[in-house]
Order: structure tokens, then C-alpha cells, then sequence
């Protein structure tokens, strides 16, 4: 087969870019590189593609090897392909994403290489291209938070709107107005109003609420009313 | 560099599916395979990717070099990895996709590898695992089309209701009923009634619409009520 034998194989790799909610705050998930070049400086858990497996397969077994978390679905973000982005050697990487709660998997969690997490505000320079694929993963999150119940998820069965908007705000690296967000939230139809409050953070108390769970599909499309530049995401 | 050394090199190609409308349907744009295994059989505009350039850059060459288009925008669909999808070799294949105006691109289209138009309905046989390719970008273009202007750009500066409908019916494979489309299409706020009509089809005539360019940004999300199982495309 002649068309095949004069191409060029090349390396094909995958990386992860783990988003994880620990109650207050998205953080990234980092781990320090194993091998040269840029040995020991801040990456995200990447790997090489076997003979053997897809890229689904080989993201979750490296997901599994570097940092010992398992069990997620990783989503396939995008393939970077730029013939300049790994020095060494052309790489073509496909990479993936997912948005966890911390609590939930934290005992998995090695120390093998080193993984932690770093608030968004605070992500330390990364290799090769992995800031622009955590830019992009950021933006593909934005653009799922506001048409699913992602970050309703994320959040305990009951919470009340200033931890709402408090996600909300850092998914979106924003500012809301308080009255303006309660208010355009609550006509969405997406929250069921409770009986009790969290006496927690305020004297007067704040009313917990529920993503309703049974009218989320003929609603959901009301959250790109709140979120800002909704145009640009979808 | 151990890591890199012992790494198998992996064929990577490209794949490109191109929708086209041509006034009254959306078709498929599908040639003739060049060369073995599955020669001469139906198949997506497809390559390998060369060492010196992006996998975007290769989709752009290949489809000029397969069909003669050119100056198309080719978004990144997905990347196809099952290690058994080309029974020659392990290949990966990252998928791209574009919805045309056929008229547009006509006279670009040339004959080298018989590059023809089929309905949707009546897609032959295609190799490797190019149908799973082009059901996904079918799902794609329903996602982009509830929320992008998309289909509006594939339509005559103005355009009647029942024209429209019958695109919204051809991309979401469904009957709509021709008055709640009409209700609802015209409650977006997304259309601009004009005060000339179409007489050709029926004798009351069609009045003329426009998109609402202005007000796109602020009513797309409207779309979302009208399409079918929008909860699922998004």
C-alpha cells in the first residue's frame, strides 16, 4: 500500500485537565513532570498513546498512573497539533477535561508526582502548550455550566443562592450583582425553595434551595440569561 | 530522551465532513478513495497529516487537493482513535467539519476523485468509521444551529417562514407543525417582518423576513424552544 508507506508516523499524545469544586473554589489539578525535557516543572497529567488503546483509554489510564484517580469521565476537549509544541519532537496531543468534587476523590490521590491543587487565580507557568489548553477547557466549562446541571452537581442536595453565585462567579471570573443574580436565578423555574436556612453565615439566615431535578430539561436554557456574554460561549 | 525513544510513531489523518445547502436541502460532500484498501468506494475528503503542518492546516490542504475548495472554515469535530478503525494500520483521525452554501462553491468543485453531493437520506456506504464521523457532525450542526446564526447565513438575505421551516425540518430530521413554527420563530424576536411577499408558491403569497442582526445576541438563546430535544444538543 504505497499511500501508507511513505507517510511520517508521529508521536501522539494525550493530556488532562482536571477542574475539581472543593465546597468554595475551582481549582486545577497540576503534577510535576517525570521525564526530560522540563523535568520536575509544573504540567498537566500527560502521556503517550499505546498501540493498543484509544485516546479515551490512554487518558484515563495516565489520569490513573500520574496521580491515581479514577472512575471519571473525562470529556474530549480538543486535538493540538502545532508542529512547534513539544521541542524534543513533533507531538500531536488530544486533550481532555473534567470538572470534579475535590471531597469526593480526594483519598484516591498519590504523591507519586506530586499532584496538587491550585486555585485559577494562581496556576503556576506550565510547559509547552498546557496554558492554552487550560484556557480553552475553561471556556468549554463556562459554555456547560450554562446549559446543564454540571455545576448543580457539584454543589451539596441543598444550598443556598450566595454559594450558588459564589460558583457561579468563579466559574465565570466575575462579579454579580446580589439582588440581580437572586432574582434572574430564581425565574429560571430551577430552584425549589426549602423550608429551612443556614443560619451559618448571616443572623437573618439564608432560605437553602434545590435544583429541580424534574423541570431542569424545559428550563435550563433560562441560565443563559444569567451568565455574562452567553453569546460568545455557545 | 528514554521517555520519547521507546514511544511507537502512530499514523495520524485527517477527515473532513462538508455539509452543503443548496437552496432546499443540506447534502453531504463525499468522493471516491485514490487508493488501497477500499478503492474506489465512497468515502470522506481524508489524508495524512505531514510533519510541517497543523492537523488544521492538512484538512484545509487535503480538501483542495481532493476537491478543489478552498478558503472553507473547517472546525475541529473530533479525533477518532479506536486502535482497529483502519484495518491496515493504526491510524488516528481527527474529524473536521463546514455547513456551505453549495452555490457559493460550485465552480471551485472539481472532478479528479468525483466529489458529488448526496442528500442525507441517501448517504451510501461509507469506509472505515466514517458514518459515526458524520453523525456526529450531524448532532454538531443541530447544537450550532439552535444557537448560531448559522442556518440564517445559508439563506437569501431574505427568506419566508415556510423556507425556513423546511431547512429547520432537514437539519433536525422532523416535521414541524406549520403554524407553532411560525408562532414561535416569529416570538424569538429574531426576524424582521419585510413588506414585500413571495408569490411564486402560493397565491395569498409569503411575507419576506429578515434576521435581526441586532438583536441576535441578546434572542438567539430562543432558538432552544423550538428546536427538538434541545436538552440533548446542548
Amino acid at each position: 500500500m504505497a499511500e501508507y508507506q511513505y507517510q511520517t508516523r508521529i508521536l501522539v499524545a494525550v493530556d488532562c485537565i482536571l477542574f475539581g469544586f472543593d465546597g468554595e473554589q475551582i481549582q486545577l489539578l497540576l503534577i510535576k513532570r517525570g521525564f526530560e525535557p522540563m523535568k520536575h516543572q509544573w504540567s498537566l497529567m500527560g502521556g503517550f498513546v499505546q498501540p493498543d488503546e484509544s485516546t479515551d483509554d490512554a487518558a484515563n489510564r495516565i489520569l490513573k498512573q500520574l496521580t491515581g484517580l479514577e472512575g471519571i469521565y473525562l470529556e474530549q476537549l480538543h486535538t493540538f497539533s502545532s508542529p512547534d509544541r513539544d521541542p524534543i519532537e513533533r507531538t500531536v496531543s488530544i486533550a481532555y477535561f473534567a470538572l470534579i468534587d475535590i471531597k469526593q476523590y480526594q483519598q484516591q490521590l498519590t504523591d507519586q508526582f506530586q499532584a496538587a491543587w491550585f486555585p485559577m487565580q494562581d496556576i503556576p507557568t506550565l510547559i509547552f502548550d498546557h496554558e492554552q489548553m487550560v484556557k480553552m477547557a475553561r471556556q468549554r466549562l463556562r459554555y456547560k455550566a450554562a446549559s446543564h446541571p454540571v455545576l448543580f452537581e457539584l454543589l451539596p442536595q441543598k444550598f443556598t443562592l450566595p454559594v450558588l453565585q459564589h460558583l457561579f462567579e468563579d466559574v465565570y471570573d466575575t462579579q454579580f450583582d446580589k439582588g440581580n443574580f437572586s432574582r434572574k436565578m430564581l425565574s429560571t423555574g430551577l430552584l425549589l425553595k426549602q423550608t429551612d436556612k443556614d443560619k451559618g453565615s448571616s443572623k437573618k439566615g439564608a432560605f437553602y434551595y434545590k435544583l429541580d431535578k424534574k423541570n431542569y430539561k424545559k428550563n435550563f436554557h433560562q441560565l443563559l440569561r444569567i451568565v455574562p456574554n452567553a453569546h460568545e460561549l455557545i
